[in-house]
């Protein structure tokens, strides 16, 4: 059977696994996790034991956690896609580094934002979390949008995992007030609104927000949890 | 020529890379970046735009950078040895999801806290801090843990990269004061101490500090960041 994606909402890194799923144009199914809801449920903790989404169900049963592991498992089922590129080559090198830095200092550099929308109004810990957030995320917006100079894709001539990844969080920045990338990062902004217009990202938001959603790839439909449940290897 | 290694004192997450040269076997060099000083240096910039440890100057005068990158890329030098594992294949989507755990919240975990090493001593954000890289590193533990029930290894049947860079990072939480192993993770402490009494571990130990170190790889000694800038592709 085809592969399952566990996507997390609201506004989860999930977000690049469903772009690269429509990239890569071969059938899978979704599963929607409500992470401040289902992601706790006995069932989905056998899916993913740290109960964080995105999982992959893969064919086989078993359940493959992780953005970067999920989208090099996607990349490598079809290098014709060129969504990632064969072990042992430059390119290879390349991809990784990118995704290394967006999963790493780029993805980390939000967390104290997010701690701090967590805690109650008023908490005096909030402004500080908040700035130690934007100082982060200023360097990699920064970073990236340097990186992009001379380049139409993060890594490769073409579109790949990296590009897919950046969409779904190179938004928390916005999503948590902490910057308006269109004036203070123009150049990343023109990128991210390439993105934008992608058919795969737009049914991507699509999904998330529960809108009528347009597959330009093979997307068979969603499955319950307890659907995917039963698929599950023992 | 062979591979250079950049790493990073003091204790930084470069101490994995090392190992992994080590247990690959193959001839490379070692170049000392002091995080503290000379990370800043200009001509280290130009190895590392965003002046972080490690990095690996390839043969071709290409600087390589993320661990993730740099680990992956070793293995890949000759699976024979096992390091990691074929694209593709299950057991490198296994060891890839351990890696980017690894990489993103295991290491994540500590950040927090090192925030607050650098804080002025009574400044009243450091138990916030502190507070919360214990919790997060806590149940990093505890995963870590519950996964090597049963396992010899972190992923696969032996070391791999992803225990070369477990030995870099699993230290942070005794580093930075915050937890007792030996008490608090008794049987993660003996798979830590397995991997103490590697000759690659302790070689890398003795590199770090200086001391007489005995290669059991192919290391042919140090060169200077000047030596290696020489090397650097245009």
């Amino acid at each position: 059977m085809e592969p399952v994606l566990f996507y997390g909402v609201p506004h989860g890194c999930s977000f690049g696994s469903i772009v690269a799923l429509e990239w890569l144009g071969q059938p899978y199914r979704l599963a929607r996790i409500d992470m401040l809801a289902k992601s706790k449920s006995t069932l989905y903790g056998r899916v993913n034991s740290m109960h964080q989404t995105p999982t992959l169900l893969l064919e086989d049963g078993r359940s493959l956690s992780e953005s970067f592991a999920i989208l090099h498992n996607i990349a490598a089922r079809d290098f014709g896609r060129q969504l990632g590129f064969a072990q042992g080559t430059g390119a290879h090198d390349r991809l990784n580094q990118m995704l290394a830095y967006l999963h790493t200092s780029f993805h980390s550099a939000f967390s104290p934002a997010w701690t701090a929308y967590k805690l109650k109004e008023g908490d005096p810990a909030i402004k500080m979390l908040r700035d130690l957030a934007r100082e982060k995320a200023a360097s990699g917006y920064a970073y990236l949008q340097s990186h992009l100079q001379g380049r139409d894709w993060l890594a490769g001539d073409n579109r790949t995992i990296a590009d897919a990844y950046m969409t779904g969080i190179a938004r928390w920045g916005e999503d948590l007030g902490l910057f308006d990338l269109k004036t203070e990062y123009p150049s990343l902004h023109t990128y991210l609104q390439k993105l934008e217009a992608d058919k795969a990202v737009i049914f991507a938001h699509a999904i998330e927000d529960e809108t009528p959603a347009v597959t330009s790839g093979q997307f068979l439909g969603h499955i319950t949890l307890d659907e995917a449940g039963a698929r599950l290897a023992a």
